[in-house]
């Protein structure tokens, strides 16, 4: 066999509702839903947010609530009733968050991360904490597959263009190989956005729904690379900080 | 409302996996599997081919063999053992083929029109039928999807790019809006490769897939665009010419 044959494989699948079809030989798992759920799960735990539980139902949330957690909710981004916050990054940032435990479930987000649960390790990705990641990913040197949370099981811009560029950090390295034209695809998009990842994702449509809600500062903070340089780990259920 | 709001959408759904998510409001839908599936049905009706029955799987195949019909079918790129033929374009152009009615099964393509056969009315599309189709789909501004056949329910580069030719000769008009981000990257992707398709998939899976099977024949055939200006039409479950 060749060297490439036996590098580790990096690939991207682009919505939880294709997840099964790539699951199998996987050893790491990257959740990635750059706006808003993973954005704010590096800046909750980069603000020293002890723990968050992601959960997939407003149910499951609610009970958690029932018990005494601080419990956030969004569906459709938006707040949703009788819940603290949503999944806005500023809400993780406020200095009342620090050292605890939170609950949160949101619209695509934290049902991705659920769903990429059977794989061995879960890390959580973001542009946010985006070299920070691909170095970690690179030196594990493991079959690694990129989960985007997409929209309501649909494809996503943004989501895309941050696993290619985790995935073309990774290829750069020599040490991983891609054959899935899923993971081909998104290193071209993320090239072609690389140089202006604002102006590029305009068109998007989840931008547009965001911009619709007066969300534009949310979206200009989850689109900043590298300001939470933090790698949240799932841990029996719970996200919490990698120690690195 | 705007002019923009009320123009016919036209959009990009990568897999039939994921076709019942974008199902719906479409009166058009446009099947696309360009190695080799909708490039040989192309050919074939081109080629003056009556009618071709586009069946799902080798058991329907092997009861229409049983009644006389002369049957292709493909499975993982090769032909099917007891069968006529597969999915090469050059086994469609043959002289004995014209004036025939003829059944075919394939991996994704097959498959692929017979999930969208829910949608009004099915045309089948490849990059040797670009233009004409596109030509088509604007004189006609309907709702239009485009169904790619991928690869096992997964996304493929090269329908990928003929959706996205398509879609960008739509939009080009003014008459179409587009609004899924799946379509969107579809058009950038078809940007990037537009130039030289040839070199742009030298990377992709099912290419480097038929390469191995001795193959490149055939792709050099289906990647080269605007040899066969027809427009194969699905009525009562048969694929026959489109009167233009």
């Amino acid at each position: 066999m060749t060297k490439q044959e036996t590098r580790p494989l990096v690939e991207i699948c682009f919505t939880p509702h294709d997840f099964e079809l790539y699951a199998g030989q996987y050893e790491i798992a990257v959740v990635i839903d750059v706006l808003r759920a993973t954005s704010a799960i590096c800046a909750g735990i980069h603000n020293g947010v002890e723990k968050i539980i992601p959960v997939s139902t407003i149910e499951e949330a609610q009970a958690y609530k029932a018990q005494g957690y601080l419990c956030g909710a969004e569906r459709n981004g938006q707040i949703v009733d009788g819940f603290d916050f949503g999944n806005s990054p500023f809400a993780f940032m406020e200095p009342h968050m620090t050292g605890r435990t939170i609950v949160l479930t949101t619209t695509n987000g934290t049902r991705a991360i659920n769903i990429a649960s059977k794989v061995p390790t879960v890390v959580i990705g973001s542009l946010l904490n985006l070299d920070c990641l691909s170095q970690w990913l690179i030196a594990q040197g493991k079959p690694t597959i990129m989960l985007c949370s997409g929209w309501k099981d649909k494809f996503n811009l943004e989501d895309t263009i941050c696993a290619g560029a985790l995935v073309d950090a990774m290829l750069a390295s020599g040490r991983f190989r891609a054959e899935e034209d899923s993971t081909i695809a998104a290193k071209f998009i993320f090239r072609s956005a690389k140089q202006n990842i604002f102006a590029f994702l305009k068109a998007s449509s989840h931008r547009r729904r965001l911009r619709k809600l007066n969300l534009n500062r949310d979206v200009d903070f989850c689109l900043t690379p590298n300001t939470r340089p933090v790698i949240p780990l799932l841990q029996q259920g719970e996200l919490v900080k990698m120690k690195l």
